[in-house]
């Protein structure tokens, strides 16, 4: 199981995006809206993996209410896996709990979010690729 | 640049360990207590990375104040660098903000951390191993 990326909740996705590649001297981000999820995205590379900036897109989606309440930050850990229906299923098994089941993310991968309840307050996807 | 680790607050880093391996399927951890910094450290060895789970060992360091503050979850992110040093230099020279400057980390190694408001909510460390 690899880390593929962190995501973090802004307000601003183009501000955040310019500032997060500067500071780390990244090379210029990714844009993407996900219309489905609510969220426009940049995904910046670092060498081993992939830091995700989240902006609401549109009203009341869930990174709108995470920065209501606690504002910009680290919003889940996203861990790369070869089948993200297996290992869902070894997570349920090992009694972890998941925030509403597999489903299909961007470019027809496979991802599911493990409760942060299982994880000592912290929320984490688990992500595999089309084969 | 590298992600080197995520950094998890919890109040029993035994336990919290215990679940991370179970759920993410990990190998059992390394147990270290850094008496400096004032915690107890499980670190867990994903494929790229690692997940450092941290428990406060004494009164009143910054991982009590966090817990006490915002309850268990993500405290920062490390990013490894060939010379925290140089990379310090730089990331002053763009205008972000350091917290205390560079230091002498564990086995030798040269850690800086950024603040958090020069990554928006994000307290990241920079981190290189002696050469």
């Amino acid at each position: 199981m690899d880390l593929d990326h962190v995501a973090i909740a802004v307000p601003d996705v183009e501000e955040a995006a310019a500032s997060y590649c500067r500071v780390l001297g990244a090379p210029p981000p990714e844009f993407e809206t996900v219309e489905s999820e609510g969220v426009r995205i940049a995904m910046i590379r670092l060498g081993n993996c992939r830091i995700e900036l989240l902006e609401p897109h549109g009203e009341g989606g869930p990174i709108s209410k995470f920065l209501e309440k606690r504002g910009p930050g680290i919003h889940h850990v996203a861990m790369r896996v070869d089948d993200a229906d297996a290992e869902a299923s070894r997570i349920e098994g090992c009694g972890a709990r998941l925030l509403g089941g597999v489903r299909g993310g961007s470019g027809g991968s496979r991802v599911a979010f493990i409760h942060p309840k299982s994880l000592h307050g912290v929320l984490a996807e688990i992500c595999s690729k089309p084969s």
